[in-house]
C-alpha cells in the first residue's frame, strides 16, 4: 500500500489527555457537550472506535472508558508510536502554529516511522515577531526576513485569515501607508492576534511572492470562525490577483463548501483542494464527501490530509476513512467501466500522494 | 418501534379537502402548478401514494382520484383516525400558529391516539395581542405578560423571523427607544404581518429569556421567503449572542443548507437541528438528505419531526420516510462495520424520540 | 429509446480540433492545465474516454491519444456524424451566441439526423448590433426590432447576465432615462462586451415580454464568471417581478446551487431547471447529482440537456451519462417499491423530451 503524505496536519500531544481532554480533541466546539449528550456520539466519535481500539489490542467499538484505560496503560508515547506507524502515512507537513504541549516534525517523524517538514503558519510567525519588536518599520523588516528564512527551510506557508477575519478580505495587497499605519495600531495594542486584514493580506502578499505553496483554511472550524464567510469561494477576486505571482494556493476543507473549492481547482490552474477535516468529522459519510471533490477537482489537483492535531487516533482516522472512502467509490466506478482500473489505480496514488509530492516538492 | 416524537408540526384539516385543496398541501408554492405540470408529480407527491393508499385499503401507487374518492367516502374523521393512528407517532408538539381549520394539540392528540402539546409561535401570538391594544407601552406590557403565561404550559416558542425578514437581522436585542417606535408604527399602521426586524427581534429575545426551547425556521418554504436570506449560518451572531441566557435554538429544516445546521449544531452547545420538512418534499432521496444531517450534526443533537400541516397523510408520509431512510442508514453503517449495532440503536432512539424528551422536557 | 431533446446545446467545431485544442474543450478552465496534470484527467475526460472510443471502433477507455487519431483519420465531419448519430438526441435548440468555427442549428440537425431551432443569445444579438449602429436611441430601436424578430423565429432567448455581472442584478426593468444613458455610455466606449448592469436588465425585460421561454445561465461556468454570484437565489426578486409578464425562466446549470435551482422551480409557477453542463462535468456523479435535481424540482418542471460545446463527444458524453444516471436511479425507486414503474416511465419521458416540448413548443 502506497504510504500517504499528509499534507496538513499538526503535532501530537506528548502527555496522556483525560478523558475530558480527549472528547474535546474530538470536536471543533470550543465547550463541553450539551447537557445529555457527548461529542463520542459523533461520526468522528465512532469512526475512533472503529479503527482504533484494534490498533491498542481491543475489540472494535468497545467502551471510550475501556479505551482510554488501555491507552492510559500502554503510555502515551507508546499509544502515539502505535497508532502513528499504523496510520500508513510515510511523510507528514506539519503545521507548527497550534498551541498546546505538541511533538514538532522530526519527533512526529521519529514517533511515526516517516518523514516530516514544516508548513509555518504566518499569523504565528508575525505574533511571536510582535512580541519581541515594537517599532513598525522595524517590525515589517524583521517579518520579512522571517519569512524569507522560512520559505528557504519550510514545505509551505499556512494562513487562517478565514477564522482571523473571513475570506472576504480585499484581494489587492495593502499600500505602504495603510500598512505601515494597520501595523503601528498592532503592535501599540499589544501585538495580540492579529485580526485586521490589512496585516492578514499583507501576511498572504509576503508570502505569495517566495513562490511557495500557500495553504488557506476555508470551510468549517471551531466557532471561531463565521462559517459563511469561509466559503472559498469570496476568494475568487484574490485567486485572481495573487495568480501572476506564481503562488500555488491550497484550500483547506472546504466543507461545506468543497465542491466550490473543486470549482475553483477545476477553473484555475494555482488552485488545489484539500479533503483535511472534511473526511475525519463525516466518518461514516466520508465517503459521500469525497464523492463531491471528485466532481469537479482535477484529479492532479486534489490532496489528501489528516488535519490531524493533539491525538495520534486522528491521523489513523483520517487516513482509514480517506483510503476506505476512495476504494469504496473507485472499486464502484471501475465495476460499472465509468473508469478503467489503470486509470483508477493512477488517480489513488495521485491524491494520496503524488499531488502532493509535485505541489510541495515533498 | 419506538413510537416517535414530533416535535414540530401543525394540526389537521377537520374538513375534507377537494382535489385542488389536496394538491396545494403537496407543495409549498403558493401558486397552481403550471400548465401542463402537477404537484403530485413531486416525490412528495410519489411518497404519499406510496405509504398512504395501503392504509385506506388501496394499492400503493393508485391514481390520486381514485385514493382521494376513497378519502371522501371516509370521511374527514376516519380518514384522518385512520392515518394518524399508523404514523407511529406518540407524542406530537404542535405549532398553533398556521390559519385554516384545524385541529388543536388536545384534538389532533385524541385521533391519534398520541399526546400533545403546544409550540407557541411568536409573531402569531403578538400579531393577536395587536388586534386588541393599540397602546404601545400597554402592548409592550400585554406582550410581555402573554409570553410569560405561554411559557408556563408551553412546550417551547417558534419564530418564522427568517419568513417576515431574513435570518441577517442584528444580533443583540433592540433598545427600548427604538422598541417603542416600531411598535407604535407597526399599531398605527394596523398592527398587520410584522415584519419590522426590531419587533422580530424583541420576540425572539423575550422568548429566549423563558428558557424554553426556541425554534427558528430556516431553510426552505414557501415563495413568501428568500431562501438566501434563510441561510441559519445567518444567524451565527444571533446564537452567540443568546448563549449566555441558555436559551436551546432548534434550527428546523434548514435544505438545502442543512450541512451548515449540522455544523451550528456541532459547535454551539445550545444549537439543535430538525429534519423537518427536508424529509418529506425529498420522498425517495429522504435517505441521502438525512445522511447529510448526520454528517456533523452530534447524535444527540438531531430531532426528527414532520413538519405536517393540513393533511394527515403528511404524518404518515414524514413519519415512514424518515424511519425508512434511518433504517437502510444504519443497516449500511453497522453492516460494514463503521458502526456497532448497539450504538446504531441508541442513536435511532435518540433521533426519533429521546432528544426531543430530553429538550422539550416532552 | 424516446429521442432527447437537448434544449440547451451549441454547434460542432467544423475542423478537426488538435490534441490541445480538444483538451480545451473539456473544461471551463481558460488555461492550458496546471505543470503535471492534464484535463483528460477529470471525470468528463474519463466519460469521454469510455463513451466516445467504441463509437469511432476503439475500445473504451483507450488513450486519448490513439482516440484523436482515429479522430483525425475518420474526419471532422465522418467523426462529427457518427458521434451525432449515436447520442440519441432528436431535437437540438441551439444557442448561437459562442464564437468559433461552429456548425449553426440546420447543420447540426443535418449532421445528426435531428431536428434542430435556435435559441437567441441577448447579449450577443445586442452587441451585433451595437457595432452597426451607435446613436442610442436608433440602437434602442433598432434592438427591440431585433427582439422581435428573433421572438418570430426562435425556440427561446438566453442570457448569460450571470457571467458579465452576476444575479444580483436589481430585479425591475432599468427607467427610460437611465437605460438611454447606460446605451450612450456604452456605444461611445465602442460598444464591445455588455457588463452594464442596466443593459443587461433591459436584454432580461425585452425578452421577457415577448413570451418565449428565457434561459439564464446559473451556477458554474469558466472564470470569467464569479461563482457566489451565480447563486440562483440570487435571481428571487428578479423572479417574483417578472411573473406577471408570463415569461417562463430556465434555470441552466445551476451546480453546486442546483438543488436551490429546483427549489425555485417547486415553487414558482414560470421557474424550470436544467441538467445541463452540471451532469457532463460530474461524469462518475452524475447520477448523484442529477438526484439532488429531483429532490425539490416537480417532475414536470427538470429539463434535460448537454451544453455541448465545440466538440461532438460532448453530445454523446452529456445524453449517456444523462440516460445512465436516470435509469439508474429510478431502477432503485422502482426496486425499492418507492415509485411505481409507470410513473418512473412517465417522468423519464417527460425529463427527456416532454418538459422541453412543453415549454419550447418545440
Amino acid at each position: 500500500m502506497l504510504p500517504l503524505v499528509d499534507h496538513h496536519c499538526h503535532g501530537v500531544l506528548r502527555a496522556d489527555p483525560d478523558e475530558a481532554a480527549f472528547e474535546a480533541f474530538l470536536t471543533e466546539s470550543d465547550a463541553p457537550a450539551a447537557p445529555g449528550t457527548s461529542f463520542f456520539d459523533t461520526q468522528l466519535g465512532f469512526a475512533m472506535r472503529r479503527w482504533c481500539p484494534p490498533l491498542l489490542g481491543l475489540e472494535p467499538h468497545c467502551p471510550p472508558e475501556r479505551y482510554l484505560t488501555r491507552r492510559r496503560d500502554l503510555g502515551a508515547a507508546e499509544a502515539n508510536r502505535l497508532l502513528l506507524r499504523a496510520s500508513g502515512i510515510g511523510t507528514y507537513l506539519v503545521d507548527t502554529g497550534l498551541p498546546g504541549d505538541l511533538t514538532g516534525p522530526a519527533e512526529l517523524a521519529r514517533l511515526g516511522g516517516a518523514r516530516a517538514r514544516e508548513i509555518v503558519r504566518l499569523e504565528h510567525l508575525a505574533e511571536r515577531r510582535g512580541a519581541e519588536e515594537r517599532d513598525p518599520d522595524k517590525f515589517l523588516a524583521v517579518l520579512a526576513e522571517a519569512i524569507g528564512a522560512a520559505a528557504g527551510t519550510a514545505a509551505g506557508f499556512k494562513s487562517v485569515a478565514g477564522y482571523r477575519y473571513g475570506l472576504d478580505f480585499a484581494p489587492e495587497p495593502p499600500g505602504p501607508a495603510e500598512l505601515r499605519a494597520a501595523t503601528a495600531r498592532w503592535l501599540s495594542a499589544g501585538a495580540g492576534r492579529i485580526t485586521d486584514p490589512v496585516l492578514l493580506r499583507h501576511l498572504l502578499w509576503s508570502a505569495a511572492h517566495t513562490g511557495l505553496p500557500l495553504q488557506l483554511h476555508t470551510g468549517f472550524g471551531d466557532p471561531d470562525l463565521r462559517l459563511h464567510r469561509c466559503d472559498p469561494l469570496l476568494l475568487t477576486d484574490f485567486i485572481r490577483a495573487v495568480r501572476p505571482t506564481g503562488c500555488r494556493l491550497v484550500l483547506l476543507h472546504g466543507y461545506p463548501y468543497h465542491r466550490s473549492a473543486g470549482y475553483l481547482a477545476h477553473v484555475y490552474p494555482h488552485v488545489y483542494a484539500d479533503v483535511g477535516l472534511s473526511l475525519a468529522h463525516t466518518g461514516a459519510r466520508a465517503e459521500a464527501v469525497l464523492a463531491e471533490f471528485l466532481e469537479l477537482a482535477p484529479f492532479g489537483k486534489l490532496l489528501f490530509s489528516t488535519d490531524a492535531y493533539g491525538l495520534a487516533e486522528l491521523y489513523v482516522v483520517g487516513a482509514r476513512l480517506y483510503r476506505e472512502a476512495l476504494d469504496r467509490l473507485l472499486n464502484g466506478w471501475t465495476g460499472s467501466g465509468a473508469w478503467s482500473a489503470a486509470d483508477a489505480e493512477r488517480v489513488a496514488a495521485l491524491v494520496s500522494a503524488g499531488n502532493a509530492e509535485r505541489v510541495y516538492r515533498a
